[in-house]
């Protein structure tokens, strides 16, 4: 291996004829009928095992992520099959575009907005403060604050108090769940309305207890959907609505102009 | 609901201001903290609650297709991030765009194989009779058998012997797997080659004792290789390859140009 | 450059400090502001200047592809964009991934199916019989003849006679066009129901008569497509109907589930 | 049509049995063999018939988004038409999705920029105060100045001064080409830095020059790479590159790991 080579690597995983080890560990040896899903993709993410609470948790946080009804993802992927049934993966890839700024972004924006609250503010920083600092700059900045308010789930998201138990009930509610729950308190009492903390907000600061990185967050949006296409794919498949809804939509969109 | 409407339906879930449903389970109440991610996908594709049994192979069959190293996908995924880094869920879709018919078509390919030969063959078939059949059924076509051959994995691909004892002792090793072994055996008598049973054609089998339509085996590498793709992304954003991979590959192939 | 860089390379473009080299003529000097797009695109695709009529026949091939209005492309286009439209990139990509079999196929199909038609028929071969064959073929597979028949535009499709009479005004109303016209003939004559041709059988025969290879014919409606969905996406941005849709998509689809 | 009905609308195309409409004009009668693609994608993303000067000017700016060489998209691209070949479709999408705030974002940034410059600034604006005031916001930021600079194309990326002269001899060389180019002369003074105008800064005062919102400018980048995309692809179908690049990709990363 030379200086140019050097630089070009990935510690994910190799195989040779008779291994493939993935973050360390043999597939066939140590991980195949030894772990679950959620397990698997933690280690995939983060070169280590998780704890039994890690497990617990990492496996809920995916799991809420999912399956959320017809979405717009779902709608572009049984469209995307049914123009090209035989290309199932770009249909999943065509619903996957659209987990953008809109739909999970809120994630990633909570545990942004958590991480650099506590940026500089030192190692037992008071909680209260840190709340009313960061409601106080949203609302100059006439920002929404991520995670707050939702539009069906009121006044309470039915996601968030269940995710929350699980973090107590394997030692994770630390600092991140306290804080976004103090914003949460702020944040109506300045606003004067009804702002439930939504699961993605509940998400972002539980991944900020793990210590995720904010920009990957994202990420676990789009590995957990992709589960939910499939599914949505799987039912397009043998009870279709697309096409019906194409010519609806399409006779409803252009009769102005057929006049 | 008016007759027009009637058709358009998914079973899948819905939600009320206080009730979020997958598959007839409240997803707080019933799934949350009580299921982990491969169950949870079992139950999203199924509708129906995996048995400990089938939940220890959907995982192991699921936990194989996530990560396979630095493939043509995950190339794909780092070079769409390093023009796109604020799109990571464009990234995994473009990563998952290219599991067609090369690199992820043996699965579905040995599946639909696998129920092809049991289709007219009664209650009670003699396995090495159809075997006979399949593989000159696809010699005579010049076709090569899914699931069987691999290009690194060589004599056994070590996959496949640990995903059938997993069958084996969760009561799944049933006429599916044991056709394909059959089938392994009879291509290498008549082609004089050795021909181990590869990953995928062992996933096949599995698939197959599960039940799935062989038209959505494809989905399950389809939505494992999303968290295989957002772990590569996440190496990607901290350890980036792909700029300098894409110059070295642009000075290489145009080099005859410029002379 | 040692052997085992030789054989990556690419031929269709390089640059150097000052100078732009796309198909051996100077971007700037030999292309911009000499050349309409349908031109440049002939250009990178065949390495050819397109002569007047060749400019003329691919650009109105193009231009047919571009809006079929509001699609299943279109609407997933839509969708993904009301989710990232941080990501108008990805919002194309989705449209365009379901431009597989069953929208754009039959471009492909009926190009595969005028190439084979001539194979091995010699160089002055009697068109009317390889028509009756090749209707008699796809009769005995039970096949749908592609380019024929229209489940809008009959009795004729308004777009095939103007594409056959610029292949005439151009000298490219060759042996491809007149068999797909005697094939069209012999089919409506066997089955008895009225088949036009379609816009996608008279682009598949122009398409052979400029020699494209069959494989790529559907690229056509790819790039020619990606243009199109701008064209939504902005029209989406500017008076959205993405939101509107979903709500009332995901009311009817789970309404019996509600109760 | 009801009142649900009325708000979903698009008012780019239809079609009748006989009829297809886009933007108004027949598509057989007043299109076809009548505009060049470039033409075409300005009346369907306008509603407007370009004037001979637009159709000149934006011919040229689709021309120049083409094709880059093996770019980042393209390698995705051909990545993923290596695994599935069956889906040219999705090997587009691939490559498109790569075009984000990297490797296209600076035309729409510097168009957003010159935008914003003119805004509150009235009728007659002093240029030249206008160019140090943008200059010296973007500097106390510490960001990039978008349309400045290039890696490769030093001093004079070759495409600017053709694209301005053909915008001056179609009267499109107005205000916002000034600006950019009185921008750049600032830039250059103040950071002591060469700073050419590259074809992305150059394309968006273009672009800010026909009027187009700075969101849209990106789509054109798209659109036009999707005609590049599909001659990478149909060169790799021919002289297939991916996969040799993956082996010795993989090959290289993983080394460490095998030891």
């Amino acid at each position: 291996m030379n200086s140019k080579t050097a630089d070009i690597r990935s510690d994910i995983a190799f195989s040779t004829p008779d291994r493939i080890v993935v973050r360390g560990k043999s597939l066939p040896d140590e991980i195949l009928g030894k772990m679950n899903l959620g397990d698997f993709a933690y280690l995939q993410l983060t070169g280590k095992t998780a704890t039994p609470q890690q497990s617990h948790m990492f496996n809920a946080v995916l799991i809420t992520l999912v399956e959320h009804g017809i979405t717009p993802s779902a709608i572009a992927a049984r469209m995307t099959y049914a123009g090209a049934p035989e290309s199932l993966q770009a249909a999943v890839a065509a619903g996957l575009c659209g987990l953008g700024t809109v739909f999970v972004g809120t994630t990633e924006g909570a545990a942004k907005m958590l991480y650099e609250a506590f940026e500089g503010a030192g190692e037992n920083p008071d909680l209260q403060a840190l709340a009313v600092k960061t409601v106080a700059a949203f609302r100059e900045r006439k920002q929404i604050i991520p995670g707050l308010g939702h539009p069906v789930h009121k006044p309470i998201d039915p996601r968030t108090p269940r995710l929350f138990a699980i973090a107590e009930e394997n030692g994770m509610a630390g600092k991140h769940v306290q804080l976004i729950q103090l914003i949460q308190k702020e944040a109506e009492r300045a606003s004067g309305k009804v702002l439930p903390i939504n699961a993605t907000g509940a998400l972002g600061a539980i991944c900020c207890e793990f210590g995720f990185p904010w920009k990957i967050v994202r990420g676990f949006g789009v590995m957990a959907r992709a589960i939910g296409l499939v599914g949505h794919i799987l039912e397009e498949s043998e009870s279709p609505i697309a096409h019906k809804l194409w010519h609806e939509i399409e006779d409803r969109a252009s009769a102005h102009l057929r006049g």
